[in-house]
């Protein structure tokens, strides 16, 4: 059932992490979970020999263990020995003994993508591999960063920022290697879904708002979500990385789902259709400009989409050889982005068969 | 929108294609019309060295190029200068500038895996990457193929042979990368979906299935569909692939839709349930052994592969950190089993990034 190792040891991979939050600890908790498979099933020894965050960092000069960052279930600071006020990602990528991976989950700004911009910049020339699971880096300047990777051999992964565990961007590029992707359209943000589907039984919008932010669905301020921002900078990251597009955020039509009434949601659904908010990506025309938008859109029962209901997402590539393919489900959790993250450094390295 | 091409010639990729049935013939077609798409995206040059079937062979000492193979729309021997009876495989991969794919498209045996078998040894044992959409071999040996292939360095590509555009095996293992698969679901031929899709309205199984013969969807003797070998061949591929079981067909507990009752299915629908076909991996219980088997389900409406309708096949994968993964759709005709095969050629030699 299991491969005989290779005599070799596995190969060593040091991480940098940058950003310590939900999703930052939620992979480095996998990391430490799944050593043992990575090391059996892919020949890899990932490891962090640094994590970041905008007040310093944990680093103690050999790869950190849970006790490291952990207290329990929580990360401490306060007389922890690997904690280091201050620390920098060049002092952290010069330590290092090998290059790596800078593994990006810092909070981001999609206007500006600070503060992860710079520190993808500064990790690709230093010459590390790139996974970001943090969207405004890659929205304000994905063409300059794969560029940037291209011209050193690296590799800039982007599976953990468009939609978590759902796999857009390797059944995109991998799955449909070869083919013309002619459309796009996904359903990409498992908050406004779960309030239209809520909305769909004729409750009102701040009804289904107010339990979503209950259950920890929402987050506090959700207008980044209702609104289509994130809706938008997914779609528009599936335009640049799989169509190979150089569009921005000022590129994509954006309505969100704030206007819509429960009334029209609850009708749709009778006639058979449900509403969802559907990021696309397509050419109006067969030679037309390629149009970017976002807007609730009322889909047809048989439509692959349609079914997909409460925080579930999904997304369907139209190709011209390997026909409509969707994919859908997907855990969108920290740890589920996590996985993701870990899914792209494997890709990195393991070898194609 | 197109990324310049670095200034060195794009790769040249040697091509074998054993067997110039249905799919061989829509496999050469697409490569001759996606040339130029290798070339500028991929920056890879495949080319047909030699096409064979159980009669001879198609070579010139140079690419092959449409008008060796066809006249008009149909392949032809007589009168044809690059035709030549005999023609062996071993001749075929001496004569090659290097090694490169061994394409595989023979009609084959999924007892006996001949004759794709011995062709895919001899390959692996030449240096050259092996994609296969003909599944006989690769059900009776995958492990052994594997195997050969691993040691030496090369691809042993399947995903034209598991469910054609659907990106079943991509899936399966690169957007899977990390997560443990604890489970696989799918609807894996086409046939019998659209026969079970027609009895949901209540018409009887022989009725539906003349339908499907009629347009060309079920053979002329669908028995491998109808009784469940196609499907239990290609949840075995998938168990074995991305699972890393080494089961045989043996191993695959098998009931296809032969004594599915109209008016079972028809009454299941009023029930808000599909009739499907599902071939399934998966533990009983947590630590138990695996399980394979095939047999018609009853699905509820809220499982994902219930929408799956007609000819479309789905597989859902469950996961330990990821959720639940299902991708649908695909086309199914010879052309998207030739895109299929393209694709894994494109991913053989293409860097990942």
């Amino acid at each position: 059932m299991t491969p005989t190792p290779p005599s070799a040891p596995p190969r060593p991979v040091p991480l940098v992490l940058i950003g310590f939050g939900r999703v930052g600890q939620a992979f480095s908790r996998l990391l430490f979970e799944k050593a043992e498979t990575c090391r059996r099933r892919y020949h890899l020894d990932p490891f962090l020999h640094a994590v970041l965050n905008s007040r310093g960092g944990f680093a103690t000069g050999r790869p950190l263990r849970p006790n490291d960052l952990f207290a329990g279930d929580a990360p401490f600071v306060e007389g922890n020995h690997a904690w280091q006020p201050g620390l920098s990602l060049d002092a952290v990528l010069a330590s290092a003994p090998s290059p790596g991976v800078v593994v990006e989950c810092a909070p981001s700004d999609l206007r500006t993508g600070a503060p992860g911009l710079a520190y993808l910049r500064a990790a690709l020339d230093a010459g590390w591999h790139a996974a970001a699971a943090s969207k405004g880096a890659l929205v304000v300047d994905f063409r300059g960063l794969r560029a940037r990777a291209a011209a050193r051999g690296l590799s800039l992964k982007l599976g953990g920022a468009t939609a978590a565990a759902l796999p857009t961007i390797d059944v995109g590029t991998t799955a449909l290697a070869g083919a013309e992707v002619l459309a796009i359209e996904g359903i990409l943000n498992g908050t406004t879904n779960f309030i239209l589907s809520g909305m769909a039984a004729g409750r009102p919008y701040a009804e289904v708002l107010d339990e979503a932010r209950r259950r920890g669905i929402a987050e506090p301020n959700p207008s980044q979500d209702v609104e289509g921002w994130d809706t938008a900078a997914k779609i528009l990251l599936l335009a640049n990385a799989v169509v190979g597009l150089d569009a921005s955020l000022a590129d994509v039509s954006v309505r969100g789902i704030t206007a819509v009434e429960a009334r029209d949601v609850a009708g749709a659904r009778e006639r058979g259709f449900a509403v969802r908010l559907v990021g696309r990506c397509a050419r109006p025309a067969p030679g037309a400009p390629w149009a970017l938008s976002v807007a609730p859109e009322a889909l047809p029962a048989d439509h692959p989409l349609a079914s997909v209901s409460g925080t579930a997402k999904g997304v369907t590539f139209h190709t011209d050889t390997m026909g409509a393919i969707t994919v859908t489900g997907g855990g969108s959790s920290p740890r589920a982005t996590g996985a993701a993250l870990l899914k792209d450094i494997v890709n990195i390295y393991s070898a194609r068969r």
